[in-house]
């Protein structure tokens, strides 16, 4: 099965994380590696690296809060150096679709459908109410 | 300035504001109101009214994790009820948009930056990375 890496700035992936199974239930082979600010740079690179050898003989899809800061350029070696997978802007409804589906698909699958899910669920309610609303 | 109001399942709001504030330095006027499991709906509901009472008086934006599930419920009658603009899916490129850009956008135009932003954050890396990858 996939492993999944949540790597984010402060703890929002250990947030994404337990929200995600306070819906789905406990997740197995989930995990959130996060920048805090009362660490170093080492003590950030040294976790994620011991994770991800960890997960290396399966396969692996790291999610990444954005592209482009300290997050982003510590997993980019991973990703020059690997076959891992990564998807950046990671929202709930992406990790639920990659959560839900990893039983079925590989993590380059599981990338594809992540960002399908997550550009679809971020939507603009007050025109979609009807002809009076604001458009956009 | 634009009210900033993240509703989601669990304390994933609080820890998208809490990252936010740690990228972007303290922020006024957003607010997270968080579903917990050991609290029932009518509490939720209660915590929710209050902060959108205290915010009506400026324009006000809603974040939601996704469309559906309690958060939306009890969000949509203000929906239908006022002029509050709401967007879901929230992920943090989306946030800090909204963020940087509200002191000269209104909500309704804030919304459609964030749709913009978040959507275009959500980014497959490994097709990117060049024609041997899996494409995709």
């Amino acid at each position: 099965m996939t492993q999944i890496v949540i790597v984010t700035h402060g703890r929002l992936g250990e947030e994404l994380l337990r929200t995600a199974e306070m819906i789905l239930g406990p997740q197995e082979g989930v995990h959130a590696v996060s920048l805090l600010a009362e660490e170093g740079l080492e003590t950030f690179q040294d976790k994620l690296d011991a994770v991800l050898q960890r997960a290396e003989a399966d396969d692996t899809l790291i999610l990444l809060d954005f592209l482009g800061g300290t997050p982003y350029n510590v997993a980019a070696r991973w990703l020059r150096d690997s076959r891992v997978e990564c998807v950046t802007g990671v929202n709930l409804p992406l990790l639920l679709e990659i959560l839900s589906a990893r039983d079925t698909f590989s993590a380059a699958d599981l990338a594809q459908r992540a960002v399908r899910t997550g550009r679809e669920a971020i939507k603009n309610l007050r025109p979609l109410l009807g002809p009076e609303s604001d458009g956009g």
